[in-house]
């Protein structure tokens, strides 16, 4: 009986790593289809989301039949219910990953305003992110978990730093207004994607700990664009 | 025993609903905030961020308590599993409210760039759909919650709306981009609010059908500018 549960629980890392790999791979795309102007990788994503939906169906199904056929108790508890959580933050983020993809395509019609360099630089950093998130999780790693977490305010100051930037393009010349918004937009979805691989980050150490640190590590950023006169 | 477990699944909705009436608090003092250039309720906001949170801490806990103590069944564990969500949502929601509190904040400095409607129309909206989220929770009240779910794509065309006006205000006078572009953020977090009652909306049939709708129901938007050439 106890064996079984194990091979459950494994069932369950897998499930969640399936769906890491998935948002990354989206992410990816979506970054790919940026750069190069291309619709072909957005439209990928766009085909993929199902798959990262019917994942986390299963895992919050997988996890329901385990609480209530199993009963665990303390650390497999606390396992099985940052499972759940840890779930459905990277549904979100394989949402986030489709929103860049339609800005993507949107872009890829219009003349590109720059060569891109931030934007996929914060995709990789969120990225990392998202892996080492869900690696932290599958090993009880809380020293990685803690990383992951302190990694978000760099990501944070990339949001602004590109936010800074295309203000100045929109003030310069209105015409690259439309493309300078979708490209604001898109730095605040990765901004979005690198908050929820911290919620995976803060739901570890929990897991690992036993006691929450949510709303302790956060280190609250301004959102809006920064101040420097009209 | 039976009755002392119902005492604690009312004292959790009681939590539930606390913290939702302290987001649409926020919700409505950051569009006082916004709407009149006041700093005062803003910072009211920021001040009283640590109240949903901690609220969110004692909800994780109480679930985990009851999961591990009572080791409930079928409607229970789903009404329990479907609250530590839910809370999580309502926790999202505040951080979305200090988003746009800080907005303001920013805003407050600025001349104002035109008398807003569209935006405490969307933020009422959106403050309606987390209510009737959570009483439908509370009263397990299915047609409420397919409600609210229906109700996100009226939120998602009124921030495809507002953020047309506000592309053309910033085509037309480069001097408005900075201003515009809070706009579009705040218009943003209001949408992404609305996405979370929604999230709840589709827990609560999960709950009451015992079969989830998630990623059914929903109606995916584009989430970039509106595209009409450059």
């Amino acid at each position: 009986m106890e064996r079984v549960f194990d091979e459950e629980l494994q069932f369950l890392r897998e499930k969640l790593l399936r769906m890491a790999v998935s948002v990354e791979d989206a992410l990816s795309l979506a970054i790919e289809a940026l750069k190069d102007q291309k619709e072909e990788p957005a439209r990928k994503v766009l085909k993929n989301e199902d798959n990262i939906n019917l994942l986390d169906i299963e895992v919050d199904e997988i996890c329901m039949r385990l609480l209530a056929l199993r009963q665990p108790m303390a650390g497999d508890l606390r396992f099985i219910t940052s499972a759940m959580k840890i779930s459905n933050d990277l549904e979100r983020m394989g949402d986030l990953a489709v929103n860049v993809a339609e800005l993507a395509l949107e872009l890829a019609r219009l003349p590109l305003l720059k060569p891109l360099i931030d934007i996929p630089r914060m995709a990789r950093m969120a990225q990392a992110m998202v892996r080492d998130s869900i690696n932290a999780f599958i090993n009880r790693d809380e020293a990685l978990a803690r990383d992951v977490c302190i990694r978000d305010d760099e990501v944070d100051a990339l949001d602004d730093q590109i936010l800074r930037e295309l203000l100045t393009f929109m003030m310069e010349d209105p015409h690259t207004v439309r493309r300078a918004v979708a490209l604001i937009l898109v730095s605040r979805n990765l901004e979005r994607l690198a908050d929820h691989a911290t919620n995976i980050g803060e739901d570890v150490i929990y897991m690992v700990k036993g006691k929450t640190i949510k709303h302790h590590i956060e280190n609250r950023r301004i959102s809006g664009p920064p101040e420097t006169g009209t």
